[in-house]
């Protein structure tokens, strides 16, 4: 590529909403700063949104607005695409032909990139045209451009986050005030933590696109999203939390990725009990945090808010300043993707981590000894049981296990089930 | 710049102990997924050290080596020297002279960044040449790009670190074993952990310079290293580790750099008094961590090894990655200096913070309502007091104050000292 030669950087924006005003509005709050920095005049030209009466959170000249996307992408000034919309269609479909017209693009849009960014990695290398995405993983905390430059010499062996605001508010709160799921859940709606459908959130859909982009980066092989194992929170008891706490232990909503033996990886997002000292397990409230351990580096974590308007508009603006550093020096498509290896991800069944299990069962005696032994039967070993009267003539026990294939917790855990002292298998979660 | 037409890219090291040994480790264990990630072969020409016949922690072909820098500096067919290692002199001559020949840099200096790095960065800015510095603080936790990429949108208002290893080491096992000084320093040497020499950490300097070197980038104005207040860890007694967990803080050594109304700053090292609830006050032994406040981001912190050859080396090699990936397209010099304001530091006199101080008294009436009275003749209210009996006629009394200027602590402290009631002030330390 050429040098630049035009005299400023014309900027396309589809979509004004959350991501997009935070956006606009850092442009315009610290534009002197941010021109010095790049060495050249930036330009917000044109703004698609779908509504163009809806009142925004910023300013912007009613003259820039269009409820056209085409407006944006086929204008021929217009140098780079910033595609914050969200969700795969028209997202998808705006930002192929956004490429197919030479356009830089910059998304803060993980399901897009989880599901459908091979082709869309594969149409920006071809043209050499950089494609961005910083702001898809963890809002305005850096990550993915650390994963790709600082931190790209080592080998990584595991990366791990808590990478969903929602279910780290609510969790938050039900550990801090013995809440039930529900009542949090409802209380965070109210103060829009959490969206009216909050399926993705709680559901662990979110933080399953997060840790596939994440894992796709760091094991340089793309990690098909429907491969990722994906449980999500609206299991999770008021009594889980306090038995984990009892034990030393916090429930989060994590992401794994790890690199295995053999070309293999697990890439799984579920609820786990974190010892308490884990680096993560501090991470409260909307904060999301990322831990990253390589070859070199050892552990890395990357910490803040993980989502909003302020964050992730950082995150976008940071993307358009590196692009446009790379048109004025002819140099897009400098770090594209980078899965050029093809690993498999590890059916969650073949997965061994710790095991929390938590029954209900008849309290009398002989029953203790008679799970313990069908856990032996699978070959899974224990750490640590509680049992305690709960009322009536019922008793709670909760194990923690040491490793065991997921496999045979589950057969174990069927097995249990059909056990006639047994009232019910309450819950199952992993210990890391 | 011309696209790279070399069939690979040379790389000359200056130094091969700690850093060095790390940068060379990495780049071999990963060399494979390294080349290509950047896309062309990378080959390590020749590394300078002092003393040939050194055992090194590394495998290196013999004939790789020499003890005449110049054979690297000035070899016609290296592109990347890496100078590691440190200090000044001879450090700022070779890299000159590597920028001079036409060389890219990546240094891991950090005194020789915060003494000496304007003419270093003007006279790679001039020949359009990159010169990189990741490894020079906090070792491999990525800050500097992410500063100066990621984050860059942001109006930094605020960096906060603790950012020497050592130090950070010493004050937890103090705090942990309710240990002297002096006596974790010992076994701190023993364990290699302190230098035989500990003055440049357990004075504040190593954290001075990196304090200095973060703040030039978040508020975009070079900071003269002699601006930035500084004060070591010498005088931290178990006393005051105690009163301060007693009254919910942790003691940690803190670099902190914020940005003040009429283009000043403040930029400073000394102990500090922490809330346990602070995000920084978790980081612990060797562990490095930083904190920046953004306009757009809030909060983002950066935890990891701060220091150690495989952590430094990491990002000596990540640096490396950049650079290369810059000479492939041609666009070395794209992410140069971006000091381009000038910004005043404060004298540490004029800045308010809140402040911790401990004193023998006398133990008798109205001693306590005389200390009061000299605090408010300077306009300082307090915050909180203990007084505690000690022995014989003898008590100790701790003030946290609420924020007021530290020159009038200073004046006041001197006043009181001289209190025939007032045996010492034993200690004045800062509370954020």
């Amino acid at each position: 590529m050429q040098p630049w030669k035009k005299d400023r950087i014309e900027i396309g924006i589809l979509g004004l909403g959350v991501v997009g005003s935070g956006t606009v509005d850092l442009l315009q709050k610290n534009c002197a700063e941010i021109e010095q920095k790049i060495g050249i005049p930036l330009h917000i030209k044109r703004i698609a949104v779908r509504d163009l009466e809806k009142p925004r959170a910023v300013k912007v000249d009613r003259a820039l607005l269009t409820n056209n996307a085409y407006e944006v992408i086929d204008d021929p000034d217009i140098d780079i695409v910033c595609e914050l919309i969200g969700g795969v269609d028209p997202a998808k479909e705006f930002v192929l032909r956004a490429l197919h017209n030479g356009k830089q693009v910059v998304t803060a849009n993980k399901e897009m990139i989880a599901k459908e960014g091979q082709p869309l990695m594969e149409a920006a290398s071809h043209a050499n045209l950089d494609f961005q995405f910083e702001g898809s993983v963890a809002g305005g905390i850096p990550i993915i451009q650390p994963m790709k430059n600082a931190l790209a010499g080592n080998q990584i062996e595991e990366v791990m986050g808590i990478i969903n605001g929602t279910t780290n508010y609510i969790l938050t709160k039900m550990t801090r005030e013995h809440a039930d799921f529900d009542a949090v859940l409802a209380e965070a709606q109210a103060h829009g933590y959490a969206e009216v459908d909050p399926t993705n959130d709680i559901e662990g859909y979110d933080a399953q696109y997060k840790i596939a982009i994440l894992s796709s980066i760091a094991f340089t092989s793309r990690i098909n999203v429907n491969d990722v194992y994906v449980e999500g929170i609206t299991h999770i008891a008021k009594a889980d939390i306090a038995y984990a706490e009892e034990l030393g232990y916090i429930i989060k909503l994590v992401g794994i990725g790890r690199r295995m033996e053999g070309n293999r990886v697990q890439v799984r997002v579920h609820p786990t009990l974190l010892p308490k000292s884990h680096p993560l397990a501090s991470t409260h409230d909307v904060y999301n945090a990322v831990l990253v351990r390589g070859y070199s580096v050892g552990d890395v974590m990357f910490y803040g808010r993980g989502a909003g308007s302020g964050p992730t508009g950082s995150a976008v603006v940071g993307d358009i300043m590196d692009v446009c550093r790379n048109l004025r020096f002819g140099s897009t498509g400098r770090v594209s993707c980078t899965c050029f290896e093809h690993k498999t991800v590890v059916p969650m069944d073949d997965v061994c981590t710790r095991h929390y299990l938590r029954m209900d069962v008849q309290d009398k005696p002989g029953v203790l000894a008679r799970i313990a032994y069908e856990l032996g039967e699978n070959a899974i070993s224990i750490e640590t049981v509680v049992q305690r009267a709960t009322f009536g003539d019922q008793a709670e026990i909760v194990w923690i296990t040491h490793e065991a294939p997921n496999a045979n917790v589950r057969r174990a855990k069927e097995r249990i089930a059909q056990l006639p002292v047994v009232i019910s298998v309450a819950n199952w979660l992993r210990v890391e």
